[in-house]
């Protein structure tokens, strides 16, 4: 089964062209419902603006196979390569990321134009089986998959913090309740095998495959859900620096944080989601917390947070969750791990390293991911904003212990 | 005879309804070249989005009049109350200034749709005679006025950052050589009065006309130019302390700055202009420089900046250009002065305070001029962005020193 | 009458060894009550240390002294040239004023070692007549008087910003209170002239003495005292954004200032004086406050702050306190304004600007005075820290509106 | 053997008292070579002043032992209580970190009547058999040794950012040549154990001794010296992004990073020691390199930097020198590791963690270690400043990936 596959069927091969359109259509597709005024927004400095998003993966088809690969390609404008390079400075010195909202040029139209010229561009290379080809073909599939998600969390950065509160689109959140009883599931430690092996397509960071020896632990069948962390927060969790970490106070006291991202006091408490706001539902699993919060709720609770090898022995116990919404296990009450993926993502007590004997990819592709390996966590699972087919258990997110615009969660261990 | 007829003859009164239209049709003339891509930008902290000018310019008639004056009037929507507040603590908490490039909401049609409805909402305010009323709306068109100057410069701000360079507008440049030999004006020192006397339109800080004991001085009969500036710049002004106010050294250091803004040193020094990049014109004057870039020039070229008083002082001599490009005197090439209005701001050496009895106007509408009088400078004349119509020779200008993305010049004095 | 003369009686004229002596001792005498451990400290940025003070007024002696006149003189170390240059980028880069605090070395010891041997090389120089050796002495003598100021202010700035808050001496609070009733003196306007003439000295910024035109107006007999400020404090006057300016008010609310500067609340207001913590005397005049601050409460209180040449104007008519402390009419209860100098330094409503037909001295020390005129107040007066003879009626301090770390105080105009 | 002897034999107990006796004394001896001027100096916010850490070692003993086990003890000063708190917020708030170095009062002479003080009220309580109280002794003791490292290297920091490069002392440095050539050390993988076991002291974060696996590596059997690091430098390792870690590079950019801390380009690389100023010995270990630096360095020479399970793997194999400075294997040239202690600490791959099961200690004192780790990385061995006896194979130092005001060094695996 190629894990690329937006739709098909396990076990049938899907022909590149078709998966390449399929996942360039989804793209813009995830824009439809904003605004043209939308689509230059960057609300801050992480987040960038749709139209940024729009361009820079075609941009990362003309870099890595149109230009290093047809010969006599003509760019679609000479500025491109600097403008939408997000970090890879083997190709030159990207513009400035805290000013990508200030490109009102190219206009949208002038994007999608791009975009265009760049797909028609492509359509030689992907009937080839060339294998360095087709391996950065879907290289770039599972990188615009990334920016799938990054566009809808930018967008809910922008809208949310608008104080109008526009919806994106009225049927954006799927619900997705704490319906057990929370419960903790016992693993009795020894040697393990975690990260992804020869088959399929993987980032170059979930490789290679090897060994660990994991502690005897528990982890939670489910998501920690609203209700809970409102008792954290009525119990003075926000209030309580024994239960912080040092970094996570002074960043607590310093932005004067007492509540998850786009929530909001009125009588009660109401969050902003991608369908408008609403009320804090109490058996939603709780989204938009930073590693601090996870963090010191697990304290407070008692527990702490799992570290990503645990969380992959767990995910892939038999009768767990088996991928991202789209296996034949996925969603079954009587999995003995709920909510593993397509809902939040979930910190992990884990920094971002390599893995033993982790190879990056060769040349200036190799800038991809191992260069971010310091000063970030783990994340593991997916989220409802992870496109269908994206993820999977050995799937390794990161992001630094203070961000919280993505849809991030929390699992407990002990 | 109004200053504030944008279009008609002198002496001919100017029904108030027919003033309104013209000039709240002119602020979205103004936009009319923009691509929707361009509303949107804040390129810098103090230059706002064109789509905020269109709103807080109709938030000014809004909050002024139709709040204040019209019984049971329905607000266009509750939460542009502070949106759009520019800096009015009188009516409650602004918005952030430095966020306001992220309001992607309201939209640019939902911008033009709040334009259509204070228009309509005005129209009978438009006929009455209430002194009041009538003071609020010529100070609303005024105001209005100069936000066109500043859609504009903002304008430029965005599109001359951008490293596509786009022009504005074809035509968006109007040449004003410096055509005659550089020569001084003397003048004879003494009491003298300045400040607007009681007819007619103008802003308080402009009053009360007072006297002041004037210096003997001379004055430069035309803005200084590119190829004079380029001069200072080859003989190594940027690089000699000696020259420079310590602020001023301390942030061209911090800053780089080595040429005036907009400039870049190609093989050739290149200027970006509304109308796009073009080679630097030696018999255009300056622009784009900032108080203590002109200050460092004057010290140079062994003169000094005038003051304010002295500007308006020779400004107002028999035979000086009397106002901004509508008076019969305007351009002819014998007056003693040239380039006073519709080229170049002129900065001088007077920091913006009260005049000897200032007094601000009643309520919230005293923030408007008054309580800026710190720490910035005075600049007189008007620019090539100036409405025409809109200046006068008491006109009072004001910007921080290390402004510079105003049409701002240099008049020599000594 | 020499105003240098620290402690002669006037119109006799004293040797400028006695004098060099004598000003040289005093300082060294400042610093007497200190610990050790006290020299080295800069508070905050504009603070330097009392060890800094020692070595760079003894720098100024050395650099435009013995190295500019005294063929063969060998310097006491040669990285003293950059380490003790304040600002003066004629002699070279000087060493970064935020790090000040961070020199360990030289010790105080080899400071003041540094001291003796510029005193000895200087004895020679004492001796001559040549004019501008003499007026050089003269001006390194009033640099290091400024200096005196500065080195109370800044170990104020250390010792009260100390939660210890130890007293600098027992006796260094001299009481000034406000006896009189508040009255306002008037004066009917006109042609006046302001500045220094030409004999004696006095600093560049002073001259040339010229001519104004004043409007009628009054000022105050006395200064404000703590009591009438209590009464604005306890009016809200902080938290009335209408009575502040624009910037002021951004810096209140950044700073969260809520009093004047070393003013704590206990069960009653205390403020640290030079003496050690104290309870905020009502009839005391007011000190440590920003120019803001004397601004928002003139405006609260219907009045102004005075223009610099007012204030001249009035502190130089017949019965005006004369100058700093040692003239026949100081502090005479019939006076018609008290406290003009010894008590607080008065803001005036004057940005610090050049008087008409302003030089600067010639060469490096051009940088003394003249490269700061932006941004900036003038300040009148003189302080309970000025060095007895040192201010006078045409003397121009001048410091940022956010500055309150002087002996600042208001004296009310309207 | 307890590690804490600093001077006893292995294998013989030592009195509490005559412990305690040794290791305040030897904190004052480094301070010996001090000039009084030095104490006070924090030349950077996270480096502190001498006097402050004489002063926090001893609040140490006041707040976790004298106020917490003896009845009616009297503290030297309520103020101390704030003013020498760290970052225990069990205590209190802490007076804020950035401003150490404006405490000019206590005195040095204070501070060291505050040692007497708390020495003698210490010692009826080292006299004590109390378990609680005997480990709170051995904690404060090596808490205080872990600060006798920071004074040296915090001394380091303001002497060498002097101008002048004083020295500390004449004999502060000794040489510790990279004599053998360098040679990988194979280890074959697979289960270990890591930690501290159950006898002796360690710091909580050395607990509990846990399994791992371990994969197949070699790991260098000395640090890198300065000639292997100037080989990477004029290979241009400074300029080339591909090295580096993203954070690494952005913070190389953005503080200009071209050599290793204290290295000045004269003729030839010099470096500030604590001897002062001397050429750099191409043989000697290179010191003072971020774990950035370190980690470029390593992927340059196509190696990368080991973990800590690997680093403490490799240091316990027999023949490995087993402690810092006072085992019989010590510096033994046939020891298959050298300079493993007592020379540079060795940054490691691997992010500062809590193990599994770990547990920090009960109460205020759990804020010790375990707050920290997050965006940390591990250090292992000990350095040339690091007293003898305190550190230990399963010793982990902290620091930022960005420090290298530390011994810091580089050991190599692959």
């Amino acid at each position: 089964m190629s894990e690329l596959s937006p739709s098909g069927p396990a076990g049938v091969a899907i022909p590149a062209a078709q998966r390449f359109a399929a996942v360039r259509t989804r793209t813009e597709a995830l824009c439809a419902p904003l605004e043209l005024d939308d689509y230059g927004v960057q609300p801050f400095v992480d987040a960038s603006p749709p139209k940024w998003h729009l361009a820079h993966t075609t941009w990362f088809f003309e870099t890595f196979l149109l230009k290093a690969s047809v010969a006599g390609y003509q760019p679609f404008h000479p500025a491109f390569e600097r403008l939408f390079n997000s970090y890879y400075n083997g190709v030159g010195e990207p513009f400035p990321r805290p000013q990508r909202g200030t490109l009102s040029r190219p206009t949208v139209a002038e994007v999608q134009a791009y975009r265009r010229h760049v797909d028609a561009g492509m359509q030689p290379l992907l009937r080839l089986a060339d294998p360095e080809i087709c391996s950065r073909i879907e290289l770039g599939l599972h990188h615009e998959q990334q920016h799938q998600e990054l566009i809808l969390t930018d967008i809910k950065a922008n809208l949310g913090s608008n104080p109008l509160r526009p919806a994106y689109a009225p049927d954006a959140t799927v619900p997705s309740p704490t319906s057990r009883e929370l419960a903790f599931r016992h693993f009795g430690g020894g040697k393990a095998e975690i990260g992804h092996g020869a088959d399929g397509f993987s980032f170059d960071n979930e490789r290679p495959r090897h060994c660990v020896w994991l502690p005897e632990f528990a982890i939670a069948n489910r998501l920690t859900n609203n209700g809970e962390y409102l008792a954290f927060m009525e119990d003075g969790g926000y209030e309580t620096p024994s239960l912080w970490l040092s970094e996570g106070w002074a960043w607590r006291c310093r932005h004067e944080v007492a509540a998850p991202l786009y929530w909001r006091r009125a009588e009660d408490w109401r969050e902003y989601r991608l369908d408008g706001e609403a009320p804090v539902a109490a058996d939603a699993p709780v989204a938009h917390v930073s590693y601090f919060e996870a963090d010191a709720y697990a304290r407070w609770a008692g527990c702490r947070l799992p570290t990503e090898a645990e969380w992959e022995m767990a995910a892939t116990m038999p009768g767990a969750q088996l991928a991202n919404g789209n296996g034949p296990g996925a969603g079954q009450a009587e999995a003995p791990l709920d909510q593993l993926f397509a809902v939040r993502w979930q910190w992990t007590a884990s920094a971002y390293a390599p893995y033993p004997g982790y190879r990056a990819l060769a040349g200036t592709l190799g800038e991809y991911n191992g260069k971010f390996m310091s000063s970030q966590q783990v994340l593991r699972g997916s989220s409802c904003a992870t496109p269908p087919g994206h993820a999977r258990a050995t799937y390794r997110n990161f992001f630094y212990p203070k961000d919280r615009w993505q849809f991030t969660g929390i699992r407990l261990a002990r």
